[in-house]
């Protein structure tokens, strides 16, 4: 049977896209807005907030803010999120074969002891500059170079305070591909080869 | 036209044996022994003096060692030594598709803009024992644990001192690979079929 797989990506690597196409190629459900819409739902927090808090450590004083919609004044706001996004991939996992991105997901899949393919997708700098302008062309007084550096080390923190592992240390990971230097398809082609026989 | 392949990995992953039969299966040249060798030659140096200081740093005060059977006694014979074996590394490059195993490779080629597939291989600490038991058997009195500890050390350090890199980091490679979890065969597959069609 095919594995869960978790697919954590670098900020411009193409590992969204590419996580996308593995679903789609192997006929499984990839779950990105869905997981979102289900933390916004069961949160109360609006989906851009999820977005947000759901991944990255915003930098602006969340341990502080108890404007909570829920009950739990005890918690922040992003450990209430964390709770709830981990509760939902869980659930999401839970029901078969599927490919998850992101959200510390191959944290939560392997502390819960799920069957779980873990890949990291990353890229050198120049293929990331290149491919963000490419999506979304040149933004005025946007320094790109600057706004993935930021980009890294805001998911970077998350990671860490949640899981105390180190984003992108090479033990988290069954399989990292370097998307700059093989291609956008190669990597979905090599992840759902692996998937198919994935033994373990 | 197939890459020159480096082939990094962790001591009991396996990733020897699988480096020598990604060489066979795409029919190109595996440097192992004959990089030892043909350093032996050159510099004068014993065989296994070469396999103990060209990939680890050993702890000895080889800094403080003069006893270099060349004339340069200015180098020590750890620097003698890469030297060499860097200058060898690129000339077995420069025959054209091989394998090439450790030895600060993937830092070798990269910097002389060598044409390279760069992979890790790595294995969780259970299954580099397992290995090394399966392999050597039980040896008196050594926590093999302990040897994969140190043998960790030595590699990361010399690494360190000779690439200024960290050994491992997911940037340094092009594929990375848990030989533990995907076990040998589908490493060798893996690594193959990227090979073939690597399009960088």
């Amino acid at each position: 049977m095919l594995p869960v797989i978790s697919i954590s990506r670098e900020f411009g690597s193409g590992g969204h896209s590419i996580a996308s196409k593995v679903a789609e190629e192997l006929g499984v459900p990839f779950y990105d807005s869905e997981i979102v819409n289900r933390v916004a739902r069961e949160s109360g927090y609006a989906k851009d907030v999820i977005e947000r808090k759901g991944e990255d450590s915003t930098g602006d004083a969340w341990w502080f803010d108890i404007s909570s919609p829920s009950a739990q004044y005890f918690q922040s706001p992003q450990d209430e999120i964390f709770l709830i996004q981990q509760k939902v991939i869980l659930e999401c996992a839970g029901k078969g074969p599927c490919v998850i991105v992101g959200r510390c997901s191959d944290y939560i899949l392997k502390e819960a002891e799920i069957r779980n393919l873990s890949v990291l997708i990353h890229a050198d700098m120049e293929h990331r500059i290149a491919r963000i302008l490419n999506r979304y062309g040149e933004i005025q007084n946007v320094d790109v170079k600057k706004r993935i550096l930021k980009k890294d080390k805001q998911r970077r923190t998350y990671y860490k305070y949640y899981t105390d592992q180190t984003w992108g240390d090479y033990p988290n990971y069954d399989l990292s591909l370097d998307s700059g230097k093989l291609g956008e398809d190669l990597c979905v082609k090599t992840i759902v080869e692996t998937a198919k026989v994935f033994p373990y």
